[in-house]
Parts: structure tokens; C-alpha cells; sequence
């Protein structure tokens, strides 16, 4: 007999758990459909030698081989670690089968060798979106992301979110106005990345063990790293800083370029954060972060920014791009363990239409057949025990609406189970009428 | 630099491939949700042990394991090689969260060592349906299934398809009646499985190599196999092969009380195949597939059938089942290659809104806005070039729709790409109207 165990990190939602991320998951995919991204999916594994181009941590990679390979035969294939690797291989793949700009979306789960820990996971959903030109990409690209990404967070009705928004080019401009090398701009912005986690005091202690950096540097990073602007308050801010330079001069006008194709409302949620680094190597344009603020514990929900050349391992044209991800698990994981949600649906069913005797069962369905073709969404009983036994299967469930079918005498009735109302209807009509009502 | 390459035996679709697939999944999605069952999602890997016990060809099993791991260190995670295995151990672990008779679906990918060829993937998409039960579990179930695969299969467009369908009751009953024993009951249900594949001749050299099984047996079992019979027919058919028994008996009752409960247009498409036998183990009752006739090289469509016990190998009470499985990635291929359908459309646009200049952009992104609301697909050009360019780009990539909006002149434009015909519309309340009734 085999013992049933679950494995550490991989992640298993109930029913009810379940149901509640694939409503997000359409509702998010319908969204970035209404703005015309398209779905792709790539194989779960990559060739090693694509994954390992990317410079990740070699030890976070999960290989896949047979079972019963040779022996001594190496692992050629890996699971991917994220969505941007894999799509840079489509793109160049592909490429001459694509139309650009290419907007897409991409909802996979993704494999990281992590230790597992609460909201850290070894498999877990991430939901992209991503612009990719052809040799030149406008800031119009960079708008739509942040504006999508706001609306996506909005559908997770976590309360206020707050787009943190930033500049490589700004960063880099202010650290070469200090006459920064590159090498120390590099180390400047892993440093300053840690802000949120290591506090001012962490990152000091950073910027000084960077070679050759002075103090008097690391006092004006992080007093830059100090500074917030609404947007209406960005041009006075960073006027106030007195910095000189081509690089900081284009950071801030693709910052206002961006401000000023947002809509209003996603715009009001925007706030300029000069602390906001995001580690990553490829980042070179505005980088965006959503967190909220009633909820501390949710840390980034989505994050992303622009890159200039996605697809460089793989040679080719220059193929910039702009993009976003949402950690869907890590969320599910905070909503479901903090009770957010009431999950009280356990199955897809709105109505439950109950069965009085086996002689019935045809009538039964045929009513079924005839509500689902209008849309609801119908289960029968299996079973025609007494009506009771029925009742308590639909309760436990969570199906809030239980037909009663007596074709002989002609009736139907609709039972609410949350109010406990019964209503006679006059025909199937009023009874969809009534189910849909509710909600 | 890396090389781009794909690795064999893990399909990839472009984006009008991945939009089709998608529709599909979601239209199976609701067909089955309409019914009740519920969404359920297990990880891609499960402990080898567990994968093992199902007596699985175990080269055909992918180990997964950190790149960097221990040396030496023994595989102790697979990736599943189907749903099923999977699903017993879920409902094994989750029993007490559970809802019984518990309907639950299931599309996601798995994983097989196999030899890559035509049709057979590595990585593939299953969609399954199953319904669990404690303890018993009444032929209602069965019915509903084969009832749901027939409308499933129905969505693909294939063309009349056909439900094959037998009772593993009836055929061992039936080889019981000839005196075989357990052991060659098995054997003679394998190799009648392969009638499809190696003929009868084939068959009839498979049977004779059973251990102790004699030539008139042999023979009997082939005139079985060679037995069709249309629901109406069904009764007389076995009545004539005058067999007495239990087991027989009960295969012929579960035929008949399936048979009935199906809606006409199912049963219309119902075959009794006396030679399908489905070489799995597990099958107990019930077993169907589902063919096109017009499609012969598509061969088995859909498949499954009813079940004693899911969870034997985790211990516990009896949990009596039938599921089906649709082999979506072989279908998928199939009507790829086949150019069976048009795929014209490379991204999910409706209506493609161009831009005159930048200082448009605003008006542009707001009218798309409220486009959205009504539940339209609307892509705002990214750039404002000439507009013959902004046309060619909806142009490739398949947009039906684009619409010329000059806010200066307060004219709106709907030009229809397959028609050429352009059209001056009052409000976008018209241009709505316009796009939707194109279907």
C-alpha cells in the first residue's frame, strides 16, 4: 500500500479553492484579451543550455530525464523557472511566423529548487504579459502594461493598490551624476533593491562594501532612495535634485511620457518611488511594482519593466519589450490562508434539481438539458433517495438552489437554501429568472 | 550565443494554433461546469512511488530532480503519465474534503518517455471527466459520462462520430461461459484490444499463444468480436449467442439500463463494438470510445469507462468510479495538420483602433476603453505611422475590424478587412452592432 503524502512545496488547492483561482485566471485572461494579447504555451521543460543562459542560479533548476536512462547519461532537459526565458526562445523561434509588436500572454506554472517556505514554492502559476517590437518599441507599450497590470490587480479585490514606479535610466543618470562606474551603479542597484527588506541601515552597510564607493556616495543614494513624488509632484522633485546628465534627463521624461498615456484612475494609484531598483539585470526603462497597502503580509503583487533586447542569447535583431507578471500562487496562497474569501462554492452547480423516483429520471433531465441550454449551470442527482438525503448533498456543496420536479402533478419549485425560501414558479423561465437574480 | 531548437516530442503552437486550442478548452470547460463538475488542478509531479503502483511502464516515466542535487541522490519525484493515478491519490488524501459522489474534471499536461512520432507526444494534454463514488455509484453515472463526451467530442467539429461502447461484465462473462480461467480471461482481453492494430488474423495468433486456451475457444472469442449491434438490436444480439451466467447477465443489464438513460442524439450515435475491450487493468463495467468514421486516421478520439475501486493501492474504503479522457494534443495536431479548420485569426482583436497622430492617442485609448465595457476585443495602434501600415499590421495578423476615428471631424469609420467595405457609423453604439453581427 502506498502512503499518501503531499510534497513540500508543491501546492494543492480543494475544490472550492480551486474553483476560485480558475474564475480569476478567465477573468484575467479575458481582460488581456479585451486588449488584444494572445495566449501562447510552451513546453514545461527548456533545453538546460537555454535556461542556464540566462545566468539563474544553476541549483534552482529541476532537471527532467527517464527514470530508466542510461546510466551516466547527463540531463539535457529542465524545468523552466519563469515565463520571460522561454518566451525569448519562442520569440527567436518563431519569430518569422509572428507579427510585432507582439503582445502575449502566458499563464504557466513555473519550477524553482527553493526551500520551501510560507509563499515561497517549488511549483507555482505565474501569469505574463509582454510587448515585444522589432528594433524600436514605443513608450505607448510601456502605458498599456502598467494600465493592464492595474486593472488585473483591481480583479483580485485585495483593496487599494499602489503602482510603484521607477527608471533604470533615471537610477543609473542620478549614480553616473556621481560618478558612479558602471560596475558600481550594478552593485548600487542590488543594493538598493534590498531597501524594503534590509532597511537603510542594511543597504549602507551595502553600498559601502562596494569597491571604491564613498561615503559621501551612499549618503546621496539613499537619500535619493528616500525621495516619493505623486505624479503631479514628479517634475518639482526631480528639478529639486539639480542632477545634470542625458541618462537622468531621459529617465525622467519617459516617466512623465508614461504618467501622461495612463488613465486617470490608474494614474491616481501611481506613485514615483526612487527606492524602487527590481534586481534583475535586463531591466533598462521605467520598472513598475504593485503592492497593497492594507495588506503588508501580500508584499509585491506584479511587477515588471522594460528590457532592451529580449532575446539576446539567441543573436538576431534587437527585440525590446515591456512586461508584467502577477505570482497568481503566492496570492491564492495569502487570499485562501487569510481567509479573505468566503469559499463557500465547492462546485460549479447553481442549481440542483432533485429526483423523487428512478421514473422520473428522464423528465428530470430533460429539464436540465433545457436550463443548461440557457446558460445555468445544472447538476441532477445520481441517486433517488429521499429528498432530505438530497438537500443535505446540495448543502454540503455549497449549491444554493435545489429544483423540486413532480411531473405528474405538473409543479415546480425552487428552494433557496441560504434564505430557505421555497417559491412555486410557474416554468423553467421564472426559474432561471430566479437562480440568476440571486447572484 | 544559444541555439534555437525544439525538442521532440513536446508540441508547440503558434498563436493562432494556441487561440483555437484555448476556445476548445474553454468551451469543454463550461460544457462540463454545466453539468457540475468541478475544476480540480494536482502538481505536475507526484512521489515515484505513488506513480509506480499503478503498474505503469516505468521507462516511460520522467524523474524529476535538481540539477545540483546530492550525487548519488535517488529520483524521488515524476512527472504523472496521465490524470488518473493523480486523481485516486487526491481524493485518497482529500477524502474528508470532499463531496461524494464527487464530479470533478481535469486538463493538464503529462508527461511520457516515449519514442516521438506522428501523433505521439511526450508532453500532451489530457481532459478528463470522472465521477467518484463511496461505496456504490449507480449506472446514472455512466450515463451522464458517455452523455458528456459525446457532447464534448461534438464541439470539435469533426463530423459525425460514433460512441463505441461494451461492458467488460459481458466479456468476461462471456469468456467465462467459454471456461477460461482469470488468467486467460486477461490475456484474451489484451489481445482482442488489438483488433484494430493487427487484425483478426493477428488476434487469432495471440489468443493461441495464451497458455491452455484451445482453438474452438479461441474461435468463439473471435465470433464475439466480430458482433456489432445498433441499441435496438442490442437484446436480440445476445440473446442469440445464447450464453447463460452471472456475469454476462449483469454486462447485457448495465448495456441496456445505460443505453436507456442516454438522450436520443446520443443513443443515435451509439454502437454496442463486442470487440472493444480497452486493455487497462481497471475496467470493470461500462467501457466506451469514440471514433469519426470520417476521420479514420484520428482513431480513438476519446476513451474510458467504469471502474471498481480508484484508490485500491492507497487503502480505505471502496471508491467506485467512471471518468473519460479526451486526448487533446493528438486532436489538436491531427486538425492542424490536416488544415481541417482556417486559422485565420493570430491574436483575439476584434476591432484594431488606428491612430492619425499622437496628440489622438488620448481620444484613441478611451473609445477602445468603452469598447471594452461592451465586451468587445479592441487593439490601439502603438504607433501612429501611415495609416496603410496600420492596416497591414491588422492585416497579418488576421483582425477583421479597424476603425478610423477623426475627433477633430467627430467621424467614426468601421472598415471591414474581408469585405473592403467601409462604413460611416453614428456612435460607437453602431460600430458595436457592426462588429458583433459579423459572428
Amino acid at each position: 500500500m502506498t502512503k499518501v503524502t503531499s510534497i513540500s512545496g508543491f501546492p494543492e488547492w480543494l475544490p472550492e479553492e480551486k474553483l476560485f483561482e480558475e474564475r480569476l485566471i478567465a477573468q484575467i485572461r479575458s481582460l488581456y484579451e479585451s486588449f488584444g494579447y494572445t495566449p501562447i504555451e510552451t513546453p514545461a521543460v527548456e533545453l538546460i543550455a537555454t535556461l542556464a543562459s540566462k545566468g539563474v542560479v544553476e541549483k534552482e533548476i529541476y532537471s527532467v530525464r527517464r527514470l530508466r536512462g542510461e546510466a551516466g547519461e547527463e540531463a539535457e532537459w529542465g524545468l523552466h523557472f519563469d515565463l520571460t526565458v522561454p518566451l525569448a526562445r519562442y520569440v527567436a523561434q518563431h519569430a518569422h511566423n509572428l507579427t510585432f509588436p507582439f503582445r502575449r500572454y502566458q499563464v504557466q506554472k513555473v519550477w524553482r529548487g527553493d526551500r520551501p517556505q510560507r509563499g515561497r514554492f517549488r511549483e507555482f502559476y505565474q501569469f505574463d504579459i509582454d510587448v515585444i517590437a522589432r528594433q524600436d518599441l514605443p513608450l505607448t507599450a510601456d502605458a498599456e502594461v502598467v494600465t493592464l497590470i492595474d486593472q488585473a490587480v483591481s480583479l483580485f479585490e485585495l483593496g487599494d493598490h499602489q503602482l510603484r514606479m521607477n527608471s533604470r535610466k533615471l537610477l543609473e543618470g542620478f549614480y553616473q551624476a556621481l560618478s558612479l562606474s558602471d560596475a558600481q551603479t550594478k552593485g548600487a542597484i542590488v543594493a538598493v533593491d534590498k531597501l524594503d527588506k534590509i532597511g537603510v541601515e542594511g543597504v549602507r552597510g551595502e553600498l559601502l562594501k562596494i569597491d571604491g564607493l564613498a561615503g559621501q556616495q551612499a549618503e546621496r543614494i539613499l537619500e535619493l532612495a528616500a525621495l516619493r513624488a505623486n505624479p503631479e509632484e514628479f517634475f518639482d522633485r526631480v528639478s529639486s535634485l539639480q542632477v545634470t546628465g542625458e541618462r537622468f534627463a531621459a529617465g525622467c521624461e519617459e516617466i512623465e511620457a508614461v504618467l501622461a498615456l495612463l488613465p486617470k484612475i490608474t494614474r491616481d494609484r501611481t506613485v514615483i518611488d526612487f527606492s524602487l531598483a527590481r534586481g534583475l539585470d535586463y531591466y533598462s526603462g521605467i520598472i513598475v511594482e504593485v503592492v497593497v497597502p492594507g495588506q503588508p503580509q501580500f508584499g509585491t503583487v506584479a511587477g515588471g519593466g522594460r528590457y532592451d533586447n529580449l532575446a539576446s542569447e539567441f543573436g538576431g535583431e534587437a527585440l525590446p519589450g515591456v512586461g508584467m507578471s502577477i505570482g497568481l500562487t503566492r496570492l491564492m496562497d495569502l487570499i485562501f490562508s487569510s481567509k479573505l474569501k468566503p469559499l463557500t462554492q465547492k462546485c460549479p452547480t447553481e442549481l440542483f434539481v432533485t429526483v423523487l423516483g428512478d421514473d422520473q429520471r428522464i423528465a428530470c433531465n430533460e429539464v436540465a438539458a433545457q436550463l443548461r441550454k440557457v446558460g445555468l449551470n445544472v447538476e441532477v442527482s445520481l441517486k433517488s433517495p429521499k429528498l432530505g438525503k438530497q438537500i443535505e448533498y446540495a448543502e454540503a456543496k455549497g449549491i444554493r438552489f435545489v429544483l423540486f420536479l413532480d411531473p405528474s402533478a405538473n409543479t415546480l419549485r425552487v428552494k433557496d437554501l441560504v434564505t430557505k425560501v421555497q417559491t412555486e414558479v410557474a416554468d423553467l423561465h421564472a426559474a432561471v429568472k430566479l437562480v440568476s437574480s440571486a447572484g
